[in-house]
């Protein structure tokens, strides 16, 4: 294990975080910060693990996932959602019997049927998670010791996950000032369809609109707050958005449906002149709107 | 003409501003802060027109649209797209031989027929224009004399407009700061409905759609500054966004079936687990998007 005999080994016992992008090096930089006592020992495919390192936010940077879970009593996975199913493969292997696994996918319902299919009897030690933090930035360079200070922490445990598990979790994440919380796996991937992943299609989907447009170019010259904000996030990384949106594909096709039937209501309402039915269904909007401050 | 007498009476002349919140009540602002020398006569229907004078930005507030247009060398027309039929009509009787007619609307064609069916052979003498600034707030309380400075006021003659009455709307505006801009009428309705007006209708279409969502509540409780940017113009006025949509209706339904395009591919993508299909499309967004500083 690089790196631990110049830290003079854990003192409470080793963490690996596999895939030490922007979450899992701020997590290894907030552990870090807070002199929790872990030994931080951090897997990339990428050079990420060496610059968390370099960083000092690790004390080793692994060159294989099975060097980074031995022993180790928290397994966190903060790798990209498409990168998990066979993460929990290669773990289970080298996995210690008392250790605790936990994500931090943005989707969790296929992540958990991912975890049942690889861990075999692991899988009541794995408590499903979701760190509400993000940046525009990525890589262990953009790593941020407090990436999650007062930011929610989300738990998703199943009725069979061991409460105390849940707890262990709880007070392993205490370092990072994140509110932990848990929610329903079913109602977490619902609400996130609702709340983050359709907005974002939808903000592409407006982008590309009037990227298609012969006016595009003039209505980037002329375009107000409004079109700015509505289209922020479809500046996001297409390949990260596809993967989560095709991940959380059910409940985002019911978010679709739904803000499809509104789209259509306000096309109709413009078709046919009905200014009452347009005015109706701002008003419901902008009632919701208005609530959020 | 109240307040007149305790002007000391014109020295350029007298200019009306019919409608006097936000928009009027501004540009009467900027032009008594510049010092322009004209005599600024207002008229609302409700007491915006009042407030305006008793803030110091109008020389007098009229009551009725006659006492306002009569001998006025300008006249300004700042009220709402639906008043605008009528209110061409009511100037027509009083308005002087060489007077210039401009107004601030943010959708062209429609205001335009209004104009040509109401004003006979003073049609020649309107100069369609639209003024991109605003605010959250509205109403004569919150007039900014400041409010044009730097920000583009178009200009959308038609071709039969004589380009000398032009040039006296363009040396007019001057003292409000504004860059005045020529575009052609068609052109600046199909611009605004792809980089305004349909955006307003989508952030109503996304806000309305999660409001009927029964976890509407939690969406707002678990909201990332993504669907907050998302959503923000989802907040505007009904009526208001009912009316422009409405009086653009043509360009909208445009844009509308572009971007139903689009999202029934994000669908389609998500229902056959096409990436590849998410990825281009999102890339073509977020190519756009990007180019938007």
């Amino acid at each position: 294990m690089n790196g631990s005999a110049t830290h003079g080994g854990p003192a409470r016992g080793k963490v690996a975080i596999l895939g030490t992008g922007l979450i899992g090096a701020s997590l290894a930089a907030a552990l870090t910060q807070a002199r929790a006592g872990w030994h931080l020992a951090g897997y990339s495919p990428g050079d990420d693990a060496q610059v968390a390192r370099a960083l000092g936010h690790l004390d080793a940077a692994c060159t294989s996932v099975a060097e980074a879970v031995t022993d180790a009593a928290f397994v966190v996975l903060a790798a990209p959602v498409p990168a998990l199913p066979a993460l929990f493969a290669q773990i289970r292997e080298a996995l210690a019997p008392q250790a605790i696994v936990t994500d931090c996918a943005s989707t969790k319902s296929s992540v958990i049927e991912a975890a049942r299919a690889a861990l075999g009897d692991a899988f009541l030690r794995y408590v499903p998670g979701h760190p509400i933090a993000g940046s525009e930035h990525s890589g262990a360079q953009a790593a941020d010791a407090d990436l999650f200070r007062g930011r929610r922490w989300l738990l998703c445990p199943l009725a069979s996950t061991p409460r105390q598990h849940c707890a262990a979790v709880t007070r392993f994440l205490e370092p990072t000032g994140a509110r932990v919380e848990t929610l329903d796996p079913l109602v977490h991937d619902r609400l996130f369809a609702e709340a983050s992943h359709w907005p974002h299609a939808v903000a592409f989907a407006l982008s590309a609109a009037i990227a298609g447009h012969e006016l595009a170019q003039d209505a980037l010259e002329y375009s107000g707050a409004g079109l700015r904000d509505t289209t922020r996030i479809g500046a996001s990384s297409p390949t990260l958005w596809a993967d989560i949106l095709l991940d959380n594909r059910d409940a985002c096709l019911g978010s679709a449906e739904r803000f499809r039937a509104c789209v259509e209501q306000i096309e109709n309402g413009l078709r046919n002149a009905d200014r009452e039915a347009l005015v109706q269904l701002f008003s419901l909007a902008s009632r919701w709107r208005n609530q959020l401050t």
